[in-house]
């Protein structure tokens, strides 16, 4: 069952992979990050080795400990177990969450992606303790994300289970943030908006000022 | 570290997925197979939903148990974590082999891909039950697999490992099986050359022939 107390957790929430930006590794990002405010780190690499996601993982998670918010893990559930994480995220190919909880733990943080009406129904059925909505805006980040679909889902979500915790998630930056929040998202979810901007301890700030204003 | 016990149970081993072929389901090619000789049967299925991946495997583990032989799972620990499998096979980008044995415990089969002696070194330090060497010969099944490279890798780790448990993997087929087993393989596994074949069952008690007359 979905829990409210999610609801402060998800304004700013990162999702990112393992490669580092420019001069900075994945970690340092992460740090800067957290800094700046990201309320939740999720890791989601679909490219490296895992022996190689495995260590860079281990540090984002302690990271993630030491500043006291939750660490969950894209789609494997062993890799969320081997990283000691809070949670797993998974995508409506992945894991059910149902699933996915039988392995973590009744107080396992699980998400699950939603793109239609349908999808978050199903979501919601399988325990899902919040959902990420998306794309909501065209993103370049996640190659497998399909057409961008607005707001208005979210909208619907919210009208439709009002306690439900959710984030918006696809192509969402400080700029165009507002509107996500307005629908009745608690928080939104960047990947490029925070990783890949030469300041990302700024831009997790921006972003944190956003959820706060609104 | 490898045991010598899994060398019979490598003669004939069966990788398959979940989606059937023609007018059979996965699980009635496992029966078939399983009647006709397969050792030791891989789920690996990097196409369909995890949701009706688990159904199907639950299946298939049940039909491996019954007939007393090892069901392993592709890549995944959590699968094989939900599937109560014996085991994981994971490839060098997957989980490395004594991660996965932290998930499985020390009982599990934790088999590796290798296709370079650098890589059958890794494996072994990693704590490999046994090695899937190839691809051996070309092969349309796995569109990952890289060139074929013959059996001179089976022959040099059989002499670098002598008792170390092995598999020949790739375009292999009743055929062309012999000189993998003469190469100093245990077994061959095999995709298409029985779940892709008219008479699954025969076509397992052709390489279980082959197996048994080398």
């Amino acid at each position: 069952m979905y829990r409210s107390s999610l609801h402060d957790t998800l304004s700013v929430y990162l999702v990112t992979d393992t490669a580092g930006y420019e001069h900075r590794s994945a970690a340092e990002i992460v740090r800067a990050a957290v800094a700046g405010g990201v309320t939740l780190v999720q890791l989601r690499d679909k490219q490296a080795q895992l022996r190689d996601v495995l260590p860079a993982g281990r540090e984002i998670r302690e990271l993630c400990r030491s500043a006291g918010i939750p660490f969950v893990v894209n789609d494997r559930a062993d890799l969320a177990l081997l990283l000691e994480a809070d949670g797993v995220h998974v995508g409506q190919d992945d894991l059910p969450a149902q699933e996915a909880r039988r392995l973590l733990g009744p107080d396992a943080i699980i998400g699950v992606s939603a793109g239609t009406m349908e999808e978050a129904e199903w979501a919601v059925a399988q325990g899902a303790d919040y959902l990420g909505v998306g794309p909501v805006y065209a993103t370049a980040s996640k190659k497998d994300a399909g057409e961008a679909i607005g707001t208005d889902l979210i909208a619907r979500i919210r009208s439709r289970w009002p306690q439900l915790p959710l984030v918006g998630i696809g192509g969402i930056h400080q700029g165009n943030a507002a509107p996500v929040l307005a629908s009745g998202a608690q928080g939104v979810a960047v990947i490029s908006a925070i990783t890949r901007q030469s300041d990302p301890q700024s831009a997790a700030r921006g972003l944190a000022d956003v959820c706060r204003r609104r």
